[in-house]
């Protein structure tokens, strides 16, 4: 994507945010997004499908961004591998859409048909992860619980990271990946 | 519930389940389920939201049988021994409706709305399981991995049940741990 036309995405995400924020996500129309962003309404519509998917285009990209890691991890690589490391490969862009994490996250918290839609996106993420894991000769079956396993280290890791905004994003990946261990073997118990 | 009220119940679903898979989802009514069952479309209601709801009952059943258990695990245990015994507790409540889950896997996967509901549901459960562990004094983000991390587990075992009807279900559970063992640390390889 040219370099004006992602400004204009990133300027669009950062008034849809904030718009959602001030007056609500149901008050809110994508002709008062492309307003406070500087674009016409037909530029947003050639970005995002409708308003609510501008909450939701950084789950693509991540979707992307993992299957790619995991298409060219390499061979002899067992599964819990291929997926940490396509988790290190997608750090930095999470770290960059950082700042509209959080704002994303409460107003998809404050809405019933948006968390719908963030846990079906989920269930789709989980179904790609698994499909990149299939393609490497992993059986169908196994292939689902590692990307469920996975995703839900992911998970731990962002909410680790959510929580404290000082900690950098690959410390709490591998806290989440020792609480793994720490789950399957838990450390002076029975 | 008493015993006619719940043999109608199990009319109901078995009459649903039928219609669903005869002449679909949405060209079946509350009525014609009901009619089918041989009980008033009063009585139907009594039982069930509405037609939809009679494919999820399963799931707040088992809901509540996991949080039960859940809540009467010693409390020493460390998670993932809670949740083994949880899914040991509900083995013969799945078993019990082995018969439905059949059907009832195919009706969904032919409806994505269906689909979506299932997704939220399964979502919801990780959300009651996530807090029958809290409960027990673990702390949030923690618990909530491990309930993801067990659903995982258990979605896998039925996964394994589903696919061969011959094992038996506690067999596939056992498959299901040594697979997330395998997960986290695999063997023969770095």
């Amino acid at each position: 994507m040219p370099r004006n036309s992602e400004d204009a995405r990133h300027r669009m995400i950062i008034a849809a945010l904030e718009l959602f924020t001030q007056n609500g996500f149901d008050q809110t129309t994508a002709a008062q997004i492309a307003a406070r962003a500087g674009v016409t309404e037909r530029t947003f519509f050639r970005h995002f499908p409708d308003k609510r998917e501008v909450l939701f285009v950084g789950q693509e990209i991540l979707s992307a961004a993992l299957t790619e890691s995991i298409r060219q991890a390499p061979a002899d690589l067992p599964q819990i591998a291929v997926l940490r490391r396509a988790f290190a490969d997608v750090t930095p862009l999470l770290e960059d859409n950082r700042r509209f994490s959080e704002p994303r996250q409460h107003i998809i918290a404050a809405n019933p048909a948006l968390i719908e839609r963030e846990v079906a996106k989920h269930a789709a993420l989980a179904g790609v992860v698994a499909g990149a894991l299939q393609k490497r000769g992993i059986a169908p079956a196994r292939a689902a619980f590692a990307a469920q396993a996975g995703l839900a280290v992911l998970g731990h890791a962002l909410d680790l990271w959510f929580a404290n905004a000082a900690r950098p994003l690959d410390q709490c990946l591998a806290e989440a990946f020792e609480e793994l261990d720490l789950f399957v073997t838990p450390v002076g118990r029975s």
